[in-house]
């Protein structure tokens, strides 16, 4: 058995009865029942994701996979190649959104080199290609089957490392050049939506861009054949090694029983092919922005999720998950530093 | 000319030289154009309500103003009276869901009795009362001319204090059983709106209750005519002593062009009123979240304003501001931190 069928077969059921404690105990705090909305949803998930009524989030890490894609030789991205690796850079430097929003957050941010094209060298990044950025996806499958695996494996090391060292959640992001192109043809296959629900702009491109990457898209899917019931069969066909490395990450999450956050469209296609392998995978999974991407809200749909934030954000990079964790952990000091009815001497009958 | 005169006409447009400057700088930053949403919006706003590129909002300030309702004698609301001066201990004893959400934004909280039934007495409660709850507006006015005048003078005062001390982010919040009808007929004076469009379950009452609120609002509209064009006579007529207080900070907050953050329904129907006195108020305004209250996003279409955050809350406390007070501040390291596409040597044709 490998790291990767190991750690699916660790995903256990949410713990029924401590939800039931955390329900019960937000109902008897000083509020009218359920008038936290979304955030006792949230205290109520993570007792059954933890096992704890009173867990913390006070060890955050956010993990930003980046990996290029063949397919952009397509011209469906506003953005040249090189960009991916100037990103990196930056990412590294602590210059990008979502360095300045985790330092808000005091989440620690890691990235991961899982497919990058160009040779990358910084001391603080880690670096686990599994291949100089996929095929083209237009033209035959993007990686093979044993790539693909390789790099759900890199998700779930950098997960587990990150684990060990204590963090107890844990945020998704991406840079790749291309890949809402690969997200885009992942939700695609799942579902019997047309392309005009699920595609949209990426970072710019123009009306005559759109109508190209739909094209693309189209064409990948009749190339390719991605099997529907196969996770691993649609990654390698028309995914990405950075979707797979999420994907791996939010399975040694919740195979370590820690949340997990879904960021845009590209992190949710991580979340869609992590489902496939692991239905049960969806219990660990904490929502975070609405992003502009039309395919993001159906994605959150197939995940049972409803978003938090509605910013109509678009960058990736998992700033829109790193903006959510704040929201977690207001969960977690709802259920744990309220007063009660009693405690606060509030008879209602 | 009165404090409120004064500070009304103190009130001045937004600065739109700086937003320009704002947007110039957030256009270089290395992230597609407009990719982060509302939060450049905000820090675009934020350049044009401090006059600054990058202004700081460190000291943030929460006002929750606390008064109660005659109305409440006719079966409006789920709770009874005697629960807001219960919830004013609770805040003051650190208990309640707008202090814990307050700690972990740091932002300090300041509770007012601007016009509870009860006498109230604690070191750290500002007591400020106008009139010992209002009138029941469903059989007359809710309170004099003079007395909403003198509620809108506490708001200023309070906010003033809190200005004077530094605050340069307020968030506004209240406690008072009964205060979603007054709220949900002051909108319904401003607008065209049916009452099936604007009136909601408040903290929890029954379908009953629900068609028995929207009669005593539509009683309440024909016995006191309320004057659409005069805020101080909405308010005296339908509205409610903590509502008025809230226009009052408002309008100061406004008036020293600090950014003041509206939660629900009823800090919204606050800034319906503050508009009503200073249509440029609105400037000065940050939005929050989406209440589950139905009236709640019509005010915010009135406000030109679009919710940041989707959590189905109905608390109130003003618990909505404070968890936006985040994503303010994240609007504010976003423009002020991130590199440039210059600084970060990534060249774009």
């Amino acid at each position: 058995m490998g790291l990767l069928e190991e750690t699916v077969a660790k995903i256990e059921k949410l713990d029924q009865e401590k939800m039931n404690q955390a329900q019960e105990r937000l109902d008897s705090l000083t509020k009218p029942p359920g008038s936290l909305g979304k955030l006792e949803e949230i205290a109520v998930k993570l007792a059954g994701i933890t096992g704890e009524l009173f867990p913390k989030v006070d060890h955050k890490a956010h993990i930003v996979m980046a990996a290029d894609h063949g397919v952009v030789a397509e011209g469906v991205s506003a953005f040249p190649q090189e960009v991916t690796t100037q990103m990196v850079y930056n990412f590294l430097n602590g210059g990008a959104a979502v360095n300045v929003l985790a330092k808000q957050m005091a989440a620690e941010v890691t990235i991961v080199d899982i497919g990058v094209v160009n040779e990358l060298e910084a001391e603080n990044l880690v670096i686990k290609k599994v291949k100089a950025g996929t095929d083209n996806l237009a033209q035959g499958s993007a990686m093979s089957r044993q790539e693909a695996r390789a790099a759900l494996e890199v998700g779930i090391e950098v997960g587990k490392d990150l684990i060990s060292q204590g963090a107890n959640l844990i945020g998704t992001g991406e840079m790749g050049i291309g890949n809402t192109t690969a997200s885009s043809a992942i939700l695609a296959t799942i579902t019997d939506l047309s392309l005009d629900e699920i595609v949209g702009y990426g970072t710019g491109i123009d009306e005559a861009g759109l109508k190209k990457k739909k094209q693309v898209i189209t064409q990948s899917l009749a190339v390719n054949q991605p099997q529907v019931d196969d996770g691993i069969d649609i990654l390698a066909k028309v995914g990405g090694l950075e979707i797979a490395g999420m994907a791996g990450v939010m399975l040694v999450a919740a195979a370590n029983r820690v949340p997990v956050i879904v960021d845009g469209l590209i992190s949710g296609a991580a979340a869609l092919i992590a489902k496939k392998l692991k239905p049960q995978v969806t219990g660990y999974l904490i929502s975070s922005h609405k992003s502009v991407e039309p395919g993001h809200i159906k994605i959150y749909d197939l995940l049972g999720l409803k978003p938090l934030l509605d910013l109509d954000m678009r960058l990736g990079e998992g700033t829109g998950a790193v903006l959510s964790m704040n929201l977690v952990e207001a969960a977690t000091k709802i259920i744990s530093d309220m007063a009660t009815f009693e405690e606060a001497q509030i008879i209602i009958e």
